[in-house]
């Protein structure tokens, strides 16, 4: 069920906090629960996929449903969240890079990408398209709000990088921010985890089509070397974490 | 109504085939129709949206619509297929650039957004995301095979660029294609066509991010001066459509 597909994920799981029972099991057939109603959420829509849809894939009686939730929308709430989490683990991921705004432009789609495209994390962008206007307004309003946030880090880095002469100032900075989320979100139409195309090789080839476009001094080959030197101080940061 | 916001469109406004009556006013009132459809069916979703708040949006009677379709389906249908319209259009665009790869990649680019992110189309990538799942399966297969056919057409120039060692091969193609795909839609979850940046420069910034990733020998600045050939070539091309 759970075939995480890259080493990053698995090295550092994020912490959910689902109204799961505490046990170990239980936390488990929650996420269980979560992964498989936003496969359906992403495949049928919100108003497409009943609670009976979801305890029938999972393998539960509907009643089951109701010790880890007690409506749709809070499973729908749930499936979003989990992707957000995606977000706010990037972000403090690429805050150690934030003495370099080339390197932490490079942090910030491999990161993203890595984080997030991933099978309990793939559906989100999906269902927060289709369906986020289906949540609560309190909760839309939440989740819009780590979206916006996530958006202005994006900026930041751009802006960053156009002061101190680095990135390219002749595209808009509001366009840039939006093509590169363009850039790093475009997997949700495409990708499978588990496929030949690993979640790695979709970050850095990501990564190295961004920089190519903000950053003129890593033009053709030469920007891989940069992506790969921030790839492996990713990959040595997540290997620290795993430790601790 | 009609606030075209960009020339080209204005210049050669697409050919609608939906089963309006031939008359002028008839045939201006169907295109209101499916336009107000879109707006609705993107923000409410098409189960969110019935043939009543159509129609009072239009403001016409309910029974008034069925001169033009049969069904809500029919509808979604004909919002759909307004935005396929839109991607023949550049198809045959490009045409015009087949023996440079890079110029055909700009115009790809840039035709893609010109002709797209206009308010009579602006609502298909959303409405297509979420909502083909409604389509009948005949005409849902028919859209998906145009989608296809264009990010075929993508693929080719991306691969007769490679060949041709004008192209970084450093990328996966099939990773550049999507991602570059994801560059030129990116606009249909910010754009507001009428707002301060009109398609002309959103197209052109997404041209010049797209060309300095895979193609070097335009690094920086040098890239907008062979964008704005390009884009200037498409004017003359676009004008010349006008007046035959």
């Amino acid at each position: 069920m759970k075939s995480r597909t890259n080493e990053v994920a698995a090295a550092r799981p994020s912490q959910r906090r689902g109204r799961a029972p505490k046990t170990g099991n239980g936390e488990r057939r929650f996420e269980d629960i979560v992964l498989i109603a936003g496969e359906l959420f992403s495949e049928r829509g919100f108003n497409g996929t009943s609670l009976n849809d979801i305890a029938d894939a999972v393998g539960v009686l509907k009643g089951s449903l109701y010790h880890y939730i007690s409506s749709k929308e809070d499973l729908l709430y749930e499936v979003i969240k989990v992707g957000s989490e995606g977000l706010a683990e990037n972000m403090r991921l690429c805050d150690h890079f934030a003495s370099s705004p080339a390197e932490q432009l490079i942090a910030f789609c491999y990161g993203h990408i890595v984080l997030n495209a991933v099978p309990d994390r793939i559906h989100r962008g999906i269902v927060i398209i289709q369906d986020a206007k289906h949540l609560a307004p309190d909760k839309r309003e939440q989740i819009f709000a780590e979206r916006d946030a996530y958006q202005a880090y994006l900026r930041s880095i751009i802006s960053r990088g156009i002061a101190a002469n680095i990135f390219d100032a002749g595209i808009d900075q509001r366009i840039s921010s939006f093509t590169i989320l363009g850039v790093i979100t475009s997997y949700i139409r495409w990708y499978k985890p588990g496929g030949p195309i690993t979640p790695h090789d979709l970050a850095r080839d990501s990564a190295a089509f961004v920089i190519a476009s903000l950053h003129p001094q890593s033009p053709g080959q030469e920007r891989f070397a940069l992506v790969d030197r921030v790839v492996a101080q990713i990959q040595a940061l997540q290997e620290k974490a795993g430790k601790d």
